[in-house]
């Protein structure tokens, strides 16, 4: 496995101190506990932290910044954070007003964010992201986190940026996380430095439909087919999700997994719109891009947001962030 | 080869029929001939345009807007655009003050830019990118422009802008591409949809070092070593090339080629950070991130602009792109 790397167990302290000299002006990266946190916290506002494993960049340290995350916690390469990291992040940027924190749905972020919102001497809310229709609702752990947390995160710092309160926060963060399916299909795995290769190998005529952001087993693998043929069934499971009705306002969100171009992805989001607008869907947002990687995977996924016009207010809300950045 | 894709003949109309759609308050698409333009043309101001093979993505496409380029033309993947779209495109934009052209050194770019400013009834200048400086500087057919273009076209862009005439346009583009040097290293080929494979395939313990944006050959063939012995060899190349003095204020551009994840693109910027920190030179301003890329290659390119005053304010200007978005 040929990769940009001196040492396995140096890679993401080196690549932190890359990230924080090229955003100097934005972030301030602490290494002992890892955080990234804004490089002028404003502690009178709820404070929004999330974090999770590495190799999922710019998820979530590339989202810190004016308007969407204070802070955010880097685990190793698809590991936790630990709740020391959620501690001193949160201690470094919160005040009177609390923290909110979000957090995909993999049992150790969950446990490693309720430890640390335990230890917190301040208030806190958790708002829990599920937006991966790989798995069944009723999966005994749940649905994983995936594409569509960064919508969450961008609409909850929006909305904690205008000064609201904790209760709200964690209202508005639900209410986003619960209107939001993703599905994902891989054409490869991913090389895990750790592993020193791919976490699967796929046959040259198969995909995995439902790929999880560290190559988890999806629904199932299928056969290769056109870009057409899997769009459609791509967005006829989140159809069957979410059920949006005609006239429904939209976010199409098409994330590029790593090593996807940005050819296809435009390609996968003119027929994910075309389906949705002949639906009457009306996708008046958008954003394609790799934005949730699983490292260096050939892959995509499609994520739905059902908006509202307080939902989309502050999604154009401004932005300021090494990944997302407008109206500032 | 598995792509998101239909066919390869309408890989490149389907993908932009997405980016029209995805950027439809930034720019508008013409398909026959084949160009993108700024939603909102200003035609009092020299249109700055540019255009080249597709694949490398957001190259040229994704930086036409305000405070960047006009236009950009599209060919096919890899291939030339041809003199009527740079006509098109052209029109559809320029005024009586002129276009800009801004070129990369290929001999089909250039000579069908040519033809298309000889058929143009305004005046236009061209200003010729040969930032790779893979091959000597005495090469037959000059050297390859590569991701030091964008920095060409931001700058240039900026000065259109504010309302620079199209001599002094020139004479600043010629100025800034003067100033820029550019090295690349493939850790792997790029599977190009109409070959149906990679361009080239590299043993498991060799990189191409000084690889050019379709998968040329570049300098040599050498053994994979660390990142630190990579980015070295890289940094001293462009060293030897701009001999920036202490104190120099410099741009750092490291550049994905589409397969390389963030984590080690920040890895990179960080190792030639530091050893241009060394050396003394003043890395004042950054950009990391998959901005010209070679398809799916896996591989980077590191790119050093220097700056003076003048440079940098242009470089900070606003710009609103679908790739490059300051200060709006």
């Amino acid at each position: 496995m040929k990769k940009f790397i001196n040492h396995v167990d140096t890679l993401l302290d080196e690549s932190l101190r890359g990230f924080a000299k090229a955003n100097a002006d934005l972030v301030a990266v602490s290494f002992e506990p890892r955080f990234v946190r804004r490089k002028r916290p404003s502690p009178d506002k709820v404070a929004v932290i999330s974090g999770g494993g590495a190799g999922h960049e710019p998820l979530h340290t590339g989202f810190v910044g004016q308007g969407m995350l204070d802070a955010a916690c880097p685990g190793q390469i698809f590991t936790s954070p630990t709740p020391d990291q959620m501690l001193a992040a949160a201690q470094s940027v919160a005040g009177e007003a609390g923290v909110v924190f979000i957090v995909k749905n993999y049992a150790g972020d969950v446990m490693n964010f309720e430890i640390a919102a335990e230890m917190l001497d301040c208030p806190s809310e958790t708002v829990l992201v599920q937006d991966d229709i790989a798995l069944p609702k009723e999966h005994e752990i749940g649905r994983r986190g995936v594409a569509g947390t960064l919508i969450v995160e961008k609409i909850v710092g929006a909305a904690a940026e205008e000064g609201a309160d904790l209760r709200s926060l964690k209202a508005l963060g639900d209410r986003v996380a619960g209107r939001i399916a993703s599905i994902g299909v891989a054409l490869s795995g991913c090389n895990v430095p750790a592993l020193g290769g791919p976490t699967f190998d796929l046959p040259p005529d198969k995909i995995e439909f439902g790929v999880g952001i560290h190559g988890e087993h999806g629904r199932e693998i299928v056969e290769f087919a056109s870009a057409t043929e899997i769009v459609k069934t791509m967005v006829e499971a989140i159809d069957e999700e979410l059920h949006p009705r005609r006239g429904q306002k939209a976010l199409l969100h098409v994330n590029g997994l790593g090593a996807t171009t940005s050819m296809e992805l435009h390609l996968v989001y003119e027929l994910a719109h075309e389906f949705w607008s002949q639906a009457g869907i009306d996708i008046c947002r958008s954003l394609v891009g790799n934005y949730t990687t699983a490292l260096d995977m050939a892959g995509c996924s499609i994520t739905l947001a059902l908006l509202d016009d307080e939902l989309i207010r502050l999604w154009d809300a401004p932005v300021h962030t090494p990944a997302l950045r407008w109206g500032i």
